[in-house]
């Protein structure tokens, strides 16, 4: 088959699962825009800024599989990149593509506006080359063997790929050969070796654990790590990373383990444990309480998307998915329990610390919103004590939840959840933001209503960044932040979809409100009020944890 | 003087002239601002996101001189990135402080948050190297020789710098010697040599004409640039980087240069001079009229910040200040006129087209907005349309235009209008700003209203991005935007300092509307609508050369 460029790279995206592309228009990107929207089964999604596409795409992604950004040279790629390495640290995979200047300006280093006007090409390059798998630059030479490597690059490793198509060759035709393109396969006596190797360690093992992250979502092997899990009787854990990627019901889901900050009987567990199986498990500070996990000695199996490291050695040439199967094959099914002990005390635990008294607190509020949550719905939290709340809550079976603690930028749920939205239009969305939070990207909620996206705001407004707060300054003016009308937003922003905004400053406002939003089926709105150091469980714990690493001092105040 | 490594780096700002740091707080920044809180002579100024920060800074800047902004690591100094690398093409001295993780996590190459999690810290520093003068990091053992250093090249060539902040040395001792940073000096024979060159080649012109760009701006050399036209006797005109830099009356003011985009008979003038004395030319797509600029054949004195070529000849090691002192004091000045042909033809042309009819565009609004400018004004014009109506209109006497025609990112109007804003309280400013545009960046709104900035806003609502349809798809949907309710976000974002909001669909709402404007003491915010493509004189011909340029094709419509 032949066809133009822009044609061959439309069908490759289509190919790696992509339906939808969110960006802003620019000059060098609109004979690109014009074969999109001639292109059926493809989208183009715009948004108000180029930030707010990436974490859109991003938000997207971990939904549907994979994310993709149309955006112009500079002013807009450079504007995207910091929503980029995001995904790239959290293991999101995205396609952006840069319309950029014409092949003739580039190759006489033309002076050329949404550049330095000095004829340099490559600064651009140069940072997307530090936060993607690969990046490339097409020219019609070679533009379907580039188009295909960095595809296939972001396949295989589960993070963003940088295309940059330059304007005057969208219409230039090339050959568009069909395609499959595949995992990496296991070299099979590597794999027999290693799935021996596992096998064998989980059989000797006395109190066994599976400790999961990312690397499930990435690679999709919820389904199979569940049945791994069955099969051996071997009780999970999940980083704050990887919650809600296995189910959060039933007899070996242990809970969140992250170190010091988990609770005391998933920490005794996974410490306690003699083997412990990390799927793609890496700890970072933000997941592991600051570097408190104690795994004992020798425990840890490392099993990562294409190697696994087990009794000190390293085994290259496997697939995860792979030595799962293959491990399984070996063995047969354990019946009784290898042991797990642990059941019976978790489930006299209460899930979140209780709300005591009558008065107004965060508690409260994060307890009761809980009850509010529904099976199978999809759940945002920003950064902060959004998602400080969101990862002590108990979530309804079948939920997702969307967080970005590795890269943690705030502002990052609001456009995610346009992503999200658009992914799954037929399950209930959930944002929780702070006002801090929500004022980085505030301008993406118009985008929600303009795609009459069925989805239930809280805007948690304490006043400023409480997170912050708890770390340093908690009077400083400058964790203080302009008070808005939050909930005058939504009309202001393009209320022809009958948003349903609401105001909440105590718990009997709370109860109408909470009934209100389950009735409705638009956009809800809700203003939430709280003082400026009111918290939900765990968050002075973590800026005590923030400010002694960070700045090696124990109190808030500086004299 | 000795004093903790943080004091001395306010030091060295202050000593800069940074009365003002932009910026957002982070985990990695907290100690730093606490000790800019405690500091007399410089102001914390938070914004909604970074990137609006370093826009701020960077319209500080225009007008102060030099800019801060104050980030956090990864997330935040990325999301700056694209706002630095716009101050770097257009010439405006930055610091960007990032505060990033403490040197013991750098050290240990410790996966923290805000990185990629995989111990790499180099990755934000080589961006930043692609989009600045110098970078550096601070260390105990070097942190005073390196920020003089990287504040030296901020100082000597107008340009962005970045300084990377370990959490954990704020309170480090270090000395603070008293330092006065200086210019480099002119080799004082090289500076007759050159001085002697260029005084001859005005000797033997027969038509010169001063051409002048940003450098004027950046090394501040409007009066003498003024003085040495007077004193020669010889007209000037500015390329659009370079408007309001010189007084915009007088005979010697020719006008705009931008080689085809230029009014008829400036472009005359400069194509026939046989001595174009270029003041930091650069001839970029977007201020040439995509590079139709026709200087005649060997006529271009091309002078630069440190640097003269004249008749094929080069001399480096000069300083342009004193290259123009040099002259004058060489020779005697010049009456009558060498040849000024030009000001009794142009005093009789109209400033923009002529409004025909009674109907309601763009066209009148332009035409009737000019009268509503005072001397002395700050005006800002986003990219698109309401900077080419700018660049077009007639300016009062003392005004400011504040304009980013090479990087050319839509929305850094309204960030740079808070910086104006805070740099000259005591002057008024207005703001032109597109739909689109503000869209970008719109949280902003809310710190103008914070500050109680005096500012008169007017949006331009035409549905979306006009300067994208006059390129191409017209029609296209991918050119539209959600339609908002914009005069009522200055009260929903923060309205205590009560803004003036007001909406113009007519010549006679508009009449009304600027009377109110006029006598409004606080924000006005004034909505005004068009059709989707009504646009200011100019923006067909500069679509029609985008078009050309970017895709080779002559109509917006695609087949």
């Amino acid at each position: 088959m032949r066809g133009s460029i822009g044609s061959m790279l439309l069908d490759r995206l289509r190919h790696c699962g992509v339906s939808r592309i969110y960006g802003v228009p620019g000059d060098y990107n609109l004979e690109f825009l014009e074969l999109i929207e001639r292109t059926p089964g493809i989208r183009f999604i715009g948004t108000c800024n180029e930030l707010n596409a990436a974490y859109a795409a991003d938000g997207d992604a971990r939904l549907s599989g994979v994310g993709a950004v149309l955006v112009t040279y500079g002013v807009g790629d450079l504007s995207a990149l910091s929503a980029v390495a995001g995904a790239c640290a959290e293991g999101v995979p995205l396609v952006v593509i840069s319309g950029m200047p014409p092949l003739h300006a580039v190759q006489s280093r033309a002076l050329v506006h949404h550049t330095l006007a000095d004829g340099d090409f490559d600064n651009v390059m140069t940072c997307y080359q530090q936060f993607t798998a690969a990046c490339t630059r097409l020219h019609p030479a070679s533009a379907r063997v580039e188009t295909d490597r960095v595809l296939d690059r972001m396949h295989t490793e589960k993070r963003p790929v940088y295309i940059q198509f330059p304007s005057d060759i969208c219409y230039v035709e090339t050959d568009i050969p069909t395609l499959a393109p595949a995992m990496p396969v296991s070299d099979p006596a590597l794999l027999v070796r290693a799935a021996g190797r596992l096998a064998e360690r989980i059989a000797r093992s006395r109190q066994p654990v599976v400790l999961v992250d990312g690397m499930v979502r990435q690679y999709g092997l919820n389904d199979q790590v569940e049945r791994f899990c069955q099969h051996f009787n071997i009780p999970y854990a999940a980083l704050s990373t990887a919650r809600t990627q296995l189910a959060e019901t039933g007899s070996l889901w242990l809970g969140q383990y992250g170190g010091a900050a988990s609770a005391p009987d998933v920490a005794a567990y996974v410490h306690g444990a003699d083997c412990v199986i990390g799927l793609g498990v890496r700890f970072v500070d933000s997941t592991s309480g600051y570097f408190s996990q104690r795994i004992a000695p020798g425990a840890m199996v490392d099993v990562q998307p294409f190697s696994m490291t087990c009794d000190g050695e390293n085994i290259q040439g496997i697939r995860a998915q792979d030595l799962l199967d293959a491990v399984m094959q070996d063995r047969t099914p354990v019946t009784p329990p290898v042991r797990n002990p642990w059941r019976a005390q978790q489930e006299t635990a209460p899930a979140v610390a209780s709300a005591q008294g009558g008065g107004w607190t965060q508690a409260i509020f994060w307890q009761r919103v809980e009850q509010f949550l529904r099976p199978h719905d999809v759940v945002l939290a920003d950064n902060g004590s959004s998602m400080v709340a969101m990862l002590h809550a108990h979530l309804p079976a079948g939920c997702s939840l969307l967080v970005q603690p590795v890269w943690a930028a705030i502002g990052y749920s609001l456009p995610a959840a346009l992503g999200a939205c658009l992914a799954t239009p037929h399950r209930r969305h959930v944002l929780f933001i702070g006002d801090g939070s929500f004022q980085m990207t505030a301008q993406e909620l118009s985008t929600l209503l303009r795609h009459k996206c069925a989805i239930t705001v809280f805007l948690i407004n304490n006043g400023g960044y409480t997170i912050e707060r708890m770390i340093l300054g908690p009077q400083a003016t400058y964790n203080d932040i302009a008070n808005w009308d939050y909930a005058a937003l939504p009309t202001a922003m393009g209320g022809d979809a009958g948003p349903l905004c609401l105001r909440v400053q105590d718990r009997a406002e709370l109860e109408a409100a909470l009934d209100q939003a389950a009735a409705n089926q638009g956009l809800t709105f809700m203003e939430v009020g709280f003082t400026p150091m009111d918290a939900p469980a765990g968050m002075a714990a973590m800026g005590q944890a923030v400010r002694r690493y960070d700045y090696g001092i124990d109190t808030p105040d500086l004299p």
